[in-house]
């Protein structure tokens, strides 16, 4: 049976019951509108923890002023049914003014890895993304929490949250869920129109061609990304970044590295897409 | 008996062990020189829990480069003794390299009340505070934690952290334990000489001359500050701050207030002492 509750106390109650009866607790948190990448995070949940929980929560903190937090979907009816199907035992959907009070004034903050790459694009973003998570962590105390490395530099953000201030909680990413075409899988895909769907492969595209070129023997992270950019650069109306980094640090990548973190942001119209591939370690996208 | 832990996992172990044996966990963070002032936490910890925790470090990051944090008294033998006395039953002593790797980036921080009083003085202080105490409520996992009202500010973040971050952690505020002149106990009184001993009663003399002017009606906080500031002033070799706010913003105080916090920070020599009082409330210091 899938339980839905809306205030964080309930929520506490009800992760807090099933700790009591010796569950292990993973989260999934989410800003709802779920696909198949969510769904994806819920079995890994399931494979690692007896009790699931998904939060459902747009949360403001995370949106920038020009950004599109009132257009992001909202599909809670049919996220419910989704959640029920794959077995998930709770669902909090928390209002805004129970998550945030009006006295409301603290911040969780990453320095060095929230400063590239999304940093750049989207000030303040991540420091949205610390804090709602912390939150959720301390009202679930699961023993694992599951995020989808599309978001890789959030996955990595929240990793380093978590060893930071000894959460005793594993911080899992998992793998990226791509269409058959390859576009990697976003509750912002339905924003684009029919035309803007097919250029939207142009990301894919470009990051297979830097996976086939890192597998015949290229090392140069210049190289690698310029073979991931030409594709997007003709595709998108606006490139925010296609960047060849250090998977673990995102800074500059060694001369000849054994693992490359190939990142894009991309615009195609008013929609913002992001995806990525680590060469030396990922599939082909 | 007293068990003494140094590293961070054994920390966790103990705790989630004492849980794990239906007990409450009451911690108690410091920095060790342990006083009265201190033990009276300890008891009152003891009065909330089953499982008393004390933990020691003094923690770099909320000195600032021209602050005491080499000088600050260490005397571990003692406060073990000091705990083994009162019945602690574990003492966290890590060091410093077990608290923060070299990768450690994380950050709690509040806003507003980490403006005024403290955060005027020592910009950065109360994010090394929310930070260590998160981690230390992190690994503990206590139902609650003490801290002494001398710090009264810090008890206001702490507690505020603690409810915007959804800690299930009650944060206790306890009484100012102060010498029978009125001086209220402080890890930093050892650094005074006889002279400046002596001296130090200007703020509880202040304190008290304002308290007293309550008692007989006396409402206006600029006249109630003027009261307290006079001793300081003379008495003292410099003067952060004689401040007379609303004990809850810690912003300025209503006209009239119900509740008026008078809070004192000035320098005798290379000793900086802080102490208030809470008018409405506190009792005569």
């Amino acid at each position: 049976m899938t339980t839905l509750v809306r205030e964080p106390a309930e929520f506490r109650r009800a992760c807090d019951d099933a700790r009591a009866d010796s569950s292990r607790v993973g989260l999934v948190p989410t800003m709802g509108a779920l696909h198949e990448g969510h769904f994806s995070l819920i079995d890994e949940a399931k494979n690692r923890a007896d009790f699931v929980a998904v939060t459902i929560f747009v949360n403001p903190l995370q949106f920038g002023p020009s950004e599109d937090l009132d257009r992001y979907p909202r599909t809670l009816e049919s996220d419910l049914a989704g959640c029920r199907e794959r077995g998930v035992d709770l669902v909090f959907v928390p209002a805004r003014e129970s998550m945030y009070s009006a006295q409301f004034q603290t911040h969780v903050s990453i320095e060095e890895l929230s400063k590239p790459l999304e940093g750049e694009c989207r000030p303040e973003h991540f420091d949205g993304v610390t804090t709602v998570v912390a939150k959720l962590f301390n009202l679930a105390g699961p023993c694992a929490a599951m995020f989808g490395r599309k978001d890789y530099q959030q996955w990595k953000i929240l990793s380093r949250m978590a060893r930071d201030l000894d959460m005793p909680i594993e911080v899992v990413g998992c793998p990226i869920v791509r269409e058959p075409d390859g576009l990697a899988l976003s509750s912002r895909n339905r924003y684009l129109s029919a035309t803007e769907r097919k250029r939207a492969l142009g990301i894919a595209s470009g990051l297979r061609r830097a996976h086939d070129a890192w597998h015949e023997g290229e090392r140069n992270p210049a190289t690698l990304r310029s073979f991931a950019q030409e594709p997007v650069q003709s595709e998108f109306d606006g490139v925010d970044y296609v960047a060849a980094v250090d998977p673990d640090t995102l800074m500059a990548a060694a001369p000849s590295p054994s693992r490359l973190l190939i990142a894009v942001a991309a615009h195609l119209g008013t929609t913002r897409l992001i995806d990525n591939v680590v060469l030396g370690e990922d599939p082909r996208p």
